[in-house]
Parts: C-alpha cells; sequence; structure tokens
C-alpha cells in the first residue's frame, strides 16, 4: 500500500516541517481539510512550491460547486482532490470531468454514505473510494471496513482513512486498499520521522 | 424573512464591495463555502471587521472535525457556521455544543439529505435547517421544498437556498422560512444595490 500523510491543524509553516521530516517516508502528502479552510489555496500553493515531486492530495471535500472548487484546487497544484460521496451523482460527474480535463486524480469519500449510495458510485471506476472512519467517531474502522466493502470490494482503486494504528495495519492489510491514510498517528507523535518509518514498514 | 446575501467566488475585496452595495438590504452576510476554501478564516475576519454590526454566517460545511472547525470559526467573528445535514448525529451534536458554548447559531444544510435523515435532524431544535437545492443542479427546488417540508415543515427555524428568484419568491413564501439565501441572483446582477432592494421588498 501506499502511505499517505495527512496534516492539518497547524500552521503553513509547521505542517511543512512536518512533512519534511515524514518525506522519505510517505507516498502521497494530503493536505487536510482543515489546513485548506484555515489558509486556502495559498495552503497548497506553497506545500506544491516546497515538494515540487511529490504527490499532493488537496482533501477540499467538494460538495457542491464543483467545477470552481476542483478548477481552482488543480490549478494550486494538487494532484488528487476529494469530494464527499454524500454529494449529488451530478457533482460528482462535475468532479470526474475536471479531473480528466486536468489528467489528475479524484477521490471518492464515503464518509456516512449509506450501502446503496456506494454502490452507485462504482460508476466512478476511474476515481478512488476512500472508506473513512470520522475522526469525531473514535472507533470502528473495521466494522466500517467490513460493512463498505461488502459493496465494494471489487472496486479498482481504494483507500482507507481514520484510526489506522501499527496495531491493526495488518488486518487492513487483508483487503484491497491501494491506499492507507494516516495523520495523527503520526503527525502527533514525539518523532515523526522514526514513526513514519515504522508506518511504511508496516504498510509496505 | 430575513435576507442572506451568499458572496463567493471573488476576491475579498470584491466581496467586500458586493456586501457594501446590497449593505442596506440585507440581514445576513454569508461567506460562501468557496471564499473559504480559496482564502481561509482570513476570509471571516475581514468581512468581520469591515462590516462588525452586521449577522454573518460562514458557510464552512463542516463534516468531520467539528470541534476544531466550528471554534475556529466562530473565533474569527462568525455568528452563524454551517455543517452537513449529511454529516453523523456525533459531528452535528458536537457543532451544537460548540454553538452553544459560544452563544452563536448553527445552520444544517440539508443537502443530500435523506428523508429519514431528516427527520433524525429534528432533533437539534435549537439549530437552523436550510432547504438546499445544490447549485450543481439548476432546476427543481419547488420540488425539493415540499419533500422537505414533509418531514420538518413544524420546525422552528427554517431557511432555503438555491435557486430564489424574484418569480418564486411568492410560492417561497407560503412556507414558514426564517430566512431566505440568494447569491448570484443578486452578486451576478447589472445593478447590485437595486436587486438587493428588489428582492429585500419581496421576501419581506
Amino acid at each position: 500500500m501506499k502511505l499517505q500523510l495527512a496534516v492539518d491543524r497547524v500552521s503553513i509553516e509547521k505542517a511543512i516541517g512536518i512533512i519534511r521530516e515524514a518525506e522519505s517516508y510517505i507516498d502521497i502528502i494530503e493536505i487536510g481539510t482543515s489546513l485548506i479552510k484555515d489558509f486556502g489555496l495559498e495552503s497548497v500553493r506553497r506545500i506544491r512550491r516546497e515538494f515540487p515531486e511529490k504527490a499532493i492530495l488537496a482533501d477540499i471535500k467538494t460538495v457542491d460547486e464543483a467545477e470552481y472548487e476542483f478548477e481552482a484546487i488543480y490549478q494550486a497544484g494538487a494532484d488528487i482532490a476529494t469530494v464527499l460521496g454524500a454529494s449529488s451523482l451530478e457533482t460528482i460527474r462535475i468532479c470526474q470531468q475536471v479531473a480528466q480535463k486536468y489528467q489528475k486524480d479524484y477521490m471518492i469519500d464515503l464518509l456516512e454514505t449509506s450501502a446503496e449510495k456506494q454502490l452507485e458510485l462504482k460508476q466512478f471506476s476511474d476515481g478512488i473510494l476512500c472508506v473513512h472512519l470520522p475522526s469525531d467517531k473514535s472507533t470502528g474502522l473495521q466494522a466500517l471496513i467490513e460493512s463498505t466493502l461488502a459493496q465494494i470490494d471489487d472496486f479498482p482503486r481504494l483507500a482507507v482513512a481514520g484510526g489506522i494504528k501499527p496495531e491493526n495495519i495488518a488486518e487492513i492489510k487483508k483487503a484491497n486498499f491501494e491506499i492507507a491514510i494516516v495523520g495523527g498517528g503520526i503527525t502527533k507523535s514525539a518523532d515523526i520521522r522514526e514513526t513514519a518509518k515504522i508506518f511504511k514498514s508496516l504498510v509496505g
């Protein structure tokens, strides 16, 4: 699996420092939703400039106004942008079209989507579906993975986020995830570099 | 009804200019989602400074990390913050608690919520429920209002957004909306001041 490091709730400067420490062990930098809402597109532009060669996911969580938001985020330097699976299919289709226009990737966040909606989302077969335990809920990742994969486990590109720890990675690796997303588990550790190294060795 | 003016897809300076023109005829300034995602909390702080006496809604559309986002947005100067009704009930409950702590309002955006979820959301009786036609869908406001009010028409505080025009305000006024939200219908008009005046006279 690829390791995606989600960074937010800090200044842009601090975010850059965190990413710098973990850089060698991560495959994708995630500019977290709160970083975008705190600092706007400047967060994406600044981190793009600092890490010109690294894949960047901007967790913009579009739910409407898809053309405007996706155009802006790709132009700011994102390689992957996110849209909520809870959005209308019209909105997600626009995200897909803008991603195709920019030859970039898009990720559909399954946060709080119903089983019916998850089945409908399989039509977006060039996207990445992300099984996501909200941080406002603290437990239940494994149950969420199982109930979601019952609908989508044959989808080509899958990611997983929320509550991934060294202790549960072996279980997560049994499923067909392309990307494991880790945030505070790395960014809040005492030794970011060493913790990122451990996570990379576990997911790899 | 109160008239709420939604402003986005422009610079902060341009947004301030638009609000200045419409100021006399609007009750609530809405800092639109895209303005927050483009410029971050600075958009809220700047507009708060320019309009210290006016009610400000920040359309932050929280869907997770509710405590962090709601604390930040109220501290930046918002009087009302938004959370997606599609969020988990845990997330919305945290928004409610932060709103109570700051003695501010919160609005639950019903964008793409199911009838079942709308019924569940009635427990948040100190919030404002917003019937919202996505801008990525261009028609169907009246049908959306009817199908939504079948669940929530006895809810104390209701707002409506998406596709409100001078031609359909009479129909909208038949329902018990406290707030009518208008964006491009005013901000893209050739004479913003005059158009805001017309909308205010129609909703009033």
